[in-house]
């Protein structure tokens, strides 16, 4: 805990990539080295911090803006933040990049074919129907990040190994202890 | 820094009583002491968190609602919370408490009249012409604390001596560390 740093883990990527699963996956990692962390993901603050807010555009984008400042004051005062949201503009995550300490882009890459055979939540469908507008990776742009820190191609890894991935990529930057 | 403990320094009052005057004063003395901290008040969230909000009964809940997630978060990972809120009624202020990490309840208690006798922002004019609606004290009721953890008079003491009143609560309840 006394050698922990802020940090802000931002995965980004298309939806179904597998960023909330990783971020799952870190909890009792970062647990086992007495991490403070907070996991930031749409199920978080969707239930209090931005549940006024749609799916539009703009309400993505304000969706980013409050939890851009949570994370800037849980980073500041040496707490960790494991965030997964699509924030498919490189615009926007330098925006976070700029407001936040230690800032550390992931891109959670995975081929779109791959995303949509797994469909988790049957958004894909839904999007291909015309049901859902402004789809990233369908009817929206996906921006991928043109200098992630790091890159997790979770097509050929399992989900403990993206996980690990991130932790020692942590510890070796002395964000987080290593394992006693 | 490394015996602190989260807390939340919840101060209630009228408009004009001294809130925001206190959390400011409290600034340098709880960085005397390297404590991590934030301070949560409207001029810091109406920016970005709630900058869509306005004035009305349900915004000013919201408002509350969204500060009391960052407060809960912040203290649960350790960082201290100054937060200054009218927050008139005593269901909301028990909701925060049963949110957050040591939620200290503040009493910021200056008379009405004097409060409106120093009208820092001219709101209380406005609000005895009937421009203002639903102004705290004057057209809408403020719920004094029935168990405050801490009751300031700011009408007999000085921005100062309100202040240490906070720290030495802060140090004798070892959320904070005395000064070396």
């Amino acid at each position: 805990m006394s050698d922990q740093k802020g940090f802000v883990v931002w995965m980004t990527g298309l939806s179904g990539s597998g960023k909330s699963t990783i971020a799952m996956a870190m909890i009792p990692k970062l647990k086992a080295r007495g991490v403070n962390f907070e996991r930031l993901d749409g199920d978080v603050v969707r239930a209090s911090l931005t549940r006024d807010l749609g799916f539009t555009k703009e309400d993505r984008a304000m969706n980013i803006e409050r939890v851009t400042f949570v994370a800037k004051l849980l980073s500041r005062n040496n707490v960790g933040c494991i965030c997964s949201f699509i924030s498919p503009y490189q615009s926007v995550r330098d925006s976070v990049r700029s407001q936040v300490t230690n800032f550390i882009e992931v891109y959670v890459n995975a081929p779109l074919e791959v995303c949509e055979d797994r469909d988790v939540k049957g958004m894909y469908k839904l999007a291909r129907e015309g049901k859902i507008k402004n789809f990233t990776g369908i009817s929206d742009p996906f921006e991928a990040p043109e200098n992630a820190d790091v890159e997790i191609k979770t097509d050929g890894m399992t989900v403990d190994e993206s996980a690990e991935q991130l932790i020692k990529y942590l510890e070796e930057n002395g964000y987080i202890p290593t394992l006693a």
